[in-house]
């Protein structure tokens, strides 16, 4: 007797990984879109949950961009219910626009998971996200060159999502796919010039492998499981060191920030004006580093404007942000 | 009276802002290949040191890589003391062959530049890298894929090596080059695609450009700072962590390593491997993860092998790694 291929193994394997910590009983939701790699997810979910006592289902999204998507979301629900999925829900959505197309139908179909999850009273929501993925993303975020969080990348779990391919790569995935016999849909968004991503995927990343060796998506996925892991441990620090800072509402002590390295000041002194009502999309690390002066470049400068209408100040060894 | 160009007001801002911590009567020697970036900072240099009351000087270096290159060396020492540095040396070198051809000759640079700072007493020595040099760093960094130490680029300082260009465009250094009158030399390594940076700059940078935007390399350089910040930060806190875990010669507690995040516990096993005598080139991501798993998931394996014949075992609580 032979065993299933190797592609298929490993998505099998990386699912019973990902899902090993839920109770049995619970429902698992696959969020999938019809692509080939969240089909190869919704497969392999459908045959390692029930082995582990766990009910699986799925949600497939319907954005209403594209014609005939309506069609095609019932199509690929009825696909899931082939593979035994239960319950498997279309749901169509209405894509706004803030931030962009991308981001604005990535806010849409986060909502529509969310909403399922809580009707359902899912465990966990798998999402079909690869290596490939990840690599993609990180060089999204190295656009922002806003540091350490912008470059971490998707986790793999840690909340209700779960992206149990993140390891994988996309040919693998896309070769169990095949192999589990499913029948994938193309989504043209995906080679379309018009987005970041598909620009990022067809051109960037492969001139980078070019110029860099073929094994720069691996360490692109491995960069962000590593700064995903120091912006942890900052956060936690600048959080331990908020505390001890606090001088009073919203005042920060200038000489507990002086005694901090910059990292974590600077991560203080973000955090202070978030919590001061500072809108974070519009916060710079230019603000930061103007706030950071009040601390370090002391020379009795006047109070620095944040966005949001917020000034900060330093009086008395104290720094205070408020309107 | 109108001032300087502004890419030459701005070059010697830049300068004088590096030299501001030097005593007065210090000598600085200017890293120069005759290239534009090197010979803009020996001009805005040659202005600015003795204005601050320092002295400056020069050395070129010959890596002997080129035929004709002791000719061109010593015309680039004869430009440099035409803009009226002193001393001016000329180094010949022998570029060996470990790491690469683009390692092997940056060592031999280095060796060069630290053996005449020696020589001359030099205070600092100033390298003319800029804004983009830093970008490239960056991406080449990325392809080892090992963290943000290894995304960090270049110090602005810190040591003896200043770069005090590393906030200009590569541009607006050639500009400023061009407006001083002088006549840069212009390296085909740089252009050769045999070179990973050169792949880097001319294919690798435009891409990304084309599909995230013209600010991609300022994003990259602001990247390096702040993942700079993070290292230390990290580095710091690894330092106080290895030393509360320690709990004998060349012994880590296993209780205190598992208090720690694991951005920090990462670094202090990766410390404890290199001080037990790992080769630190050898040393993966892969080998500090196994130890990971020592403290984090231990279920009585065996002893994990390292690099330069060492070996990993927990005993009693306690993590040793010995030959």
């Amino acid at each position: 007797m032979t065993g299933p291929p190797a592609d298929v193994a490993a998505a099998r394997r990386q699912v019973r990984r990902a899902l090993g910590g839920l109770a049995r009983g619970s429902l698992v939701l696959v969020g999938c879109s019809g692509g080939a790699d969240s089909l190869a997810l919704a497969g392999a979910t459908a045959f390692a949950a029930p082995r582990m006592g766990l009910r699986a289902g799925a949600v497939t999204v319907d954005h209403g961009l594209q014609a005939g998507s309506a069609d095609r979301a019932a199509a690929v629900a009825a696909t899931l219910r082939g593979l035994g999925l239960d319950p498997v829900d279309t749901v169509a959505v209405r894509v706004g626009r803030a931030g962009g197309p991308e981001a604005a139908a990535r806010h849409a179909r986060y909502s529509a998971l969310d909403s399922a999850a809580d009707r359902h009273g899912a465990a966990a929501v798998l999402l079909g996200h690869t290596r490939d993925d990840q690599a993609e993303t990180v060089l999204l975020g190295l656009a922002r060159g806003s540091g350490a969080r912008s470059l971490a990348g998707m986790a793999p779990g840690g909340d209700r999502y779960l992206r149990p391919f993140l390891g994988l790569s996309r040919a693998s995935v896309r070769e169990a796919c095949r192999r589990m016999g499913l029948d994938p849909w193309s989504d043209p968004h995906n080679t379309d010039p018009a987005y970041a991503r598909s620009r990022v995927r067809h051109n960037a990343l492969p001139a980078l492998e070019e110029a860099l060796g073929p094994g720069i998506t691996e360490a692109l996925a491995r960069t962000a499981g590593l700064l995903r892991d120091d912006a942890d441990a900052l956060d936690a620090w600048a959080r331990r060191a908020a505390a001890e800072a606090e001088a009073g509402p919203g005042e920060l002590d200038v000489r507990v920030l002086g005694g901090l390295p910059r990292a974590v000041r600077t991560r203080v002194l973000r955090g202070a004006a978030l919590a001061a009502g500072c809108p974070a999309g519009d916060l710079t690390a230019g603000h930061v580093g103007e706030l950071d002066r009040l601390v370090t470049d002391w020379r009795g400068q006047a109070e620095v404007h944040l966005p949001g209408a917020r000034r900060a100040r330093r009086t008395g060894g104290r720094i205070a942000i408020a309107p």
